[in-house]
């Protein structure tokens, strides 16, 4: 236990104590510094008090503790990329960032057991980079996040990726964490010295904590390690495109009963019509200068175009040589019922693709393939361990300033001035659950006037995590209205036909609690008070009870 | 939060409230009633105050509610069958013993979605059961433990299956717990009233908690989704018999890559000549009459009689049909650089075997024949969620009274005054590691006279759970007090290397914790004020700190 404090409500002297312990070259109080961190792709900018940039566990302590001592609330980050659930932005005014990407070494990759010591600060492109430079023979889990988003941070925030590791949560052992009081805690074996068991078993012996620290405001993990993906003998990405909705509701049967059967063992993604639409261009402003959101004539007419259907399943096999052939041929069987298009792509086949896109671009024939292949290869490369920007680019779809073509890795969502706001509920991985659950979001996306923008992810062998994304122009005050009200009505409906969410945005805790009595979260503001008595944890992150 | 009372210590009361909530028929204190509670097979036994039999939720609460009010502890138990660490046995004297036994319903079997909801009074063979009888295409995950074992029992201590579903923290979503306080916390999505997604996906919106409630004494699990196995396709057990010790470690490499790569994706077991001697007789004390010990000539004149090799890895293929050919194939050509002896069990071996057994049998011909092959069954009978009390035999090794042929489901091992105490370390699933450990394990063992038991799990892609077993006279005292030297001397040697415990036993406890500052154990003493503040749960199970 620390010791007892004579407390008092400070920032100024807490901001000179950071100033003693960090130097003052990374404490930040100034507007030009902070406005990076106030911007936000949903509309809910919160603007900090200041930003605070350690560079070592130690110094995380040491700010911890003089928060404490001058009770100034905390708000940790790691790259800050959380586009769309709240950005860099604290959840209230007023708390203090703490801005962990300083903290980005990687402390150990061991190559006979497979995993990687890291810090928060650590990008998923950092991480992909090292393993290529060094020869390692694996792979880490990529999401569609851009490659500079944290590690960490996405696992804390209990992101998924999209191979068999996608389930990020069952891919980790042993966190290093600085609680609320100041003092670190190593969980699993973490803190036995000399246990050489820290990052191979999880769960260590007496209560298994990882848990806890992840979408909850009890400490700042500082450091953790991660599971990576074995490079496997035979990797074999996939595309399906279903026809209409009916042949994915007809299909979801039988991928759960692959899934369950751990054929389909990664996580495929499955987007509808308009996320494939947003990833190669921007709402058609031209055709619709008034609306927000596309009639069924244009967007069947943009499908036809594009030459899809109304849903598209991404994902890959895995394993050695004989196992994806099975796998795939399997696939193929499963969905003979339904109108559904399977393509496969090996890697010889994107290399082939490439060089023939290259070939028809200098001819100038062809002009639509190298786009493809594009989209293929990055898919691939996502499914394979190197991440990349390519998929955020469906994030513009409303923006006015423009929908950006080339968009670099570098991209910044809420500097762009990107809108965006995600519902993600989770669904028992049946037909009927996923028709009534796209049915009501169809209709209250049509109310509101917005183009409503689908994916479904098979996240384990029973459940579906859908994320449906209101996409609106953030200068656009009445769009911005009407995208903030199919928010909060999108929420209370997925909560009322019996769908929470996986995951809440900033400026969604509050509706995490729709029942006045409710023993979880009351356990949660207990946990608080026993990891965190000062409350000086970025107070409101998961803590409904706060508001 | 509950509301504040007056509490006050007083056992009778307690008693007299408990029988006023449950009827009399449902409070024991008499001795004879109490005895059962109290036998133990690992020398640390424990008096209960009384014993107390609830038969739902609400029971529960309000047994907990009536023990905070008069400050007496209690101790939940499930089946009682923690054999060898602990047993029924509370961690101290006079804990008031909560039998869950009663509470055995399942009360939900999902046959699209492969999940049951169950009590902590439902065994392994009921659960087993009842899907055979409603021919339900999923098995259960299956333990060594006997058929009675209570699976939530066993999944709050965090044991492990050998099927695809071993890994038993992974396939659990949603649990109910009547917290310290007397409140009751649904896990995960639980509390929120209609949600369809309590089995289905354990996370949950906010801090992630299950794992606070296994290796613990926060709260008692009155009700948990569990995950059922598919039944595959294909099935395919497998034993391989590894000529000497250099056999299996220059083997582990190659075990550990087919374990990344999921081909071994279920949970082997190995164990070593004395585990494979001890499942088929007793100790031989005709031919050593004043030793616990084998001598080194006699254990190899017992491994040539048995024809068997130092070790014998016993596993699964699930699958698709060709993958598990697939697999198989690959399993051999692993294997091919060392001493080992591959034999695959499918189903109709195994039937056509038990048809020659029998035939034999009749005939007086061949009589080892039918032993092996009830070995082969009962081991393809666990992998496939029939579970059994065959592998319990080997508990029964040093018991003076004799060794039980025919030990039935119904084994009750501390009842037979069985002697037996169980070291689980976690390794790196590395051969230097696994060298190292059981070289030190038997050093000690042979110093303190016992023959050195081991099993080694390939618990999950990276680790080894090894189980070092010391087998004792329960009725020798010298015996015992060398049994307790062996464990107590072990656990602190596993330790020193750098291997702590997965699991403790009852009298172990203490040991859990070697540092004299150890923020880890600290964390667990601030949560226990925070979810049972009077301290009536289980005091001392995975509480070092209480010593």
């Amino acid at each position: 236990m620390s010791k007892n404090v004579d407390t008092e409500l400070n920032p100024s002297a807490a901001v000179a104590a950071w100033r003693a312990l960090l130097g003052e070259a990374h404490v930040f109080i100034a507007d030009a510094d902070l406005v990076r961190y106030a911007r936000t792709c949903s509309n809910s900018s919160r603007w900090p008090l200041a930003v605070l940039k350690p560079g070592s566990r130690d110094e995380v302590v040491g700010i911890v503790r003089a928060a404490r001592q001058y009770r100034t609330p905390l708000y940790p980050i790691s790259a800050g990329q959380n586009w769309g659930y709240g950005d860099a932005c604290p959840v209230l005014d007023g708390q203090v960032i703490v801005d962990l990407g300083r903290m980005n070494r990687i402390h150990e990759v061991d190559r006979e057991l497979g995993y990687a010591v890291i810090e928060p600060g650590v990008t998923q492109q950092q991480l992909s980079a090292y393993l290529t430079e060094q020869n390692m023979p694996f792979w880490c889990d990529c999401t569609g996040a851009g490659p500079n988003s944290s590690l960490i941070g996405n696992i804390v925030e209990r992101g998924f990726g999209h191979t068999p590791y996608g389930n990020r949560l069952q891919t980790i052992s042993g966190m290093e964490v600085v609680l609320g009081t100041g003092e670190v805690l190593g969980t699993g074996f973490g803190h036995y010295p000399g246990a050489k068991t820290t990052h191979v078993y999880p769960y260590g012996v007496g209560p298994f904590m990882d848990g806890l620290f992840t979408q909850s405001n009890f400490g700042i993990v500082t450091r953790l390690g991660l599971w990576l993906l074995p490079i496997p003998e035979s990797f074999c990405p996939f595309l399906v495109m279903f026809a209409e909705d009916a042949d994915l509701l007809g299909a979801l049967p039988e991928l759960r009963r692959l899934r369950m059967q751990r054929v389909l063992h990664s996580v495929p993604h499955i987007g509808n019509d308009l996320r494939a639409l947003a990833s190669a261009g921007p709402f058609p402003r031209d055709r619709l200068p008034n609306a927000a959101r596309l009639t069924p004539e244009l967007r069947q007419q943009l499908r036809r175009e594009a030459g899809i259907g109304a849903w598209t399943m991404s994902g890959a096999f895995y394993g050695p040589r004989g196992q994806v052939r099975l796998h795939r041929r399997l696939l193929k069987q499963a969905l003979r019922g339904v109108r559904a298009n399977v393509i496969f792509l090996p890697p010889m086949v994107l290399k082939l693709g490439g060089w023939a896109a290259r070939f028809c671009d200098e001819l100038g024939i062809a002009p639509g393939l190298g786009k493809k292949i594009r989209a293929a290869q990055a898919l691939a490369g996502m499914h394979s361990g190197r991440p990349t920007g390519f998929f955020l680019r469906g994030a513009y779809w409303r923006r006015a300033r423009g929908w950006p073509a080339d968009l670099g890795d570098e991209a910044d969502l809420a500097g762009d001035g990107v809108g965006i706001l995600w519902m993600a509920p989770i669904l028992p991985c049946r037909a009927e659950d996923l028709r009534q659950v796209n049915e009501a979001m169809e209709a209250l996306f049509t109310a509101q006037g917005f183009d409503c923008h689908v994916t479904v992810n098979l996240i384990n062998e029973r459940a579906l995590a859908a994320v449906y994304t209101i996409e609106y122009d953030a200068q656009g005050s009445e769009e911005v209205a009407r995208a903030v009200a199919c928010y909060e009505q999108g929420v209370e409906k997925l909560y009322s036909l019996g769908y929470p969410l996986y995951r809440a945005a900033t400026r969604g805790m509050a509706l995490l609690n729709p029942a006045e009595e409710d023993e979880f979260w009351a356990t949660v503001t207990r946990l608080k008070a026993a990891l965190d008595p000062d409350g000086i944890i970025a107070p409101g992150r998961y803590q409904p009870k706060v508001f």
